[in-house]
């Protein structure tokens, strides 16, 4: 099992380069979890709220994170299959994603990822601005994989 | 009526600074019409296909460009809704999305916006890589509104 901290994250955020240049963050990580945040700034759209682009990558770190807590990074991957994204309000701050997988959905990824080598699972939640308004809903789909050179 | 040159689309998509640095280009443009290039250069991810967040950016281009030819950009905007986005192959190639607004709903469209101020449309569309393999489909409603100083 890999160590959970933030900097690990941070940096395989930071990998893609995507991700590197629109200044995404992991903000918190645990056991099934990880919180996310995207900066406002260089991430404004024509009208000075948050361009959607940078709420699409946060809604796919919010999904992805949590799943890669759980896995051996050396073993198994994340895949995100689909994203559904309702955008409520413009966003004039800092937004966050965050998502926990409950103890049952943990445990039943990981058995399937045992016996079949691949599980799956959806996750639903909110992106808030720093004022704890509702900015967008996401439910999103994520497949949890096994590495070619670790099928046996 | 605003003129329908690839050069305006394109220095529209500029002037949000996200979109410019992922390098996403206006292809082609007509009445009711949009076609969107998303380079696979700068955009990978950390295996070498193209990162989710480009493929959101360029559904979101290829979904509002079509509304955005048919209304005066000095009254009216569009602002996307919702975004339902599969993600069903990697891309190793650049990746193209288009829309084409059926007669029909340019009329409505067009009527609606000028008895209500707002009207809405859904594209649904999928997005190829360069030897037309779908990477991608792409369900998203967009919303037509009226500038507030335009609203008597």
């Amino acid at each position: 099992m890999q160590e959970l901290s933030i900097e690990i994250f941070q940096s395989r955020m930071e990998n893609i380069e995507f991700m590197k240049r629109c200044g995404v963050r992991a903000e918190s990580v645990g056991y099934g979890f990880g919180k996310s945040r995207m900066p406002l700034a260089s991430n404004e759209n024509h009208v000075g709220s948050m361009y959607l682009g940078a709420l699409s990558v946060l809604a796919e770190a919010g999904a992805a994170m949590c799943g890669s807590t759980i896995i051996d990074d050396q073993r198994h991957f994340p895949i995100v299959r689909s994203m559904h994204l309702n955008f409520l309000k413009p966003a004039y701050t800092d937004v966050f994603a965050e998502y926990q997988l409950s103890d049952d959905t943990i445990a039943r990824l990981l058995a399937q990822l045992e016996s079949e080598g691949r599980s799956e699972y959806t996750a639903e939640f909110d992106m808030l601005d720093e004022s704890g308004l509702i900015v967008a809903t996401v439910i999103s789909t994520i497949t949890l994989l096994t590495r070619r050179d670790q099928v046996t």
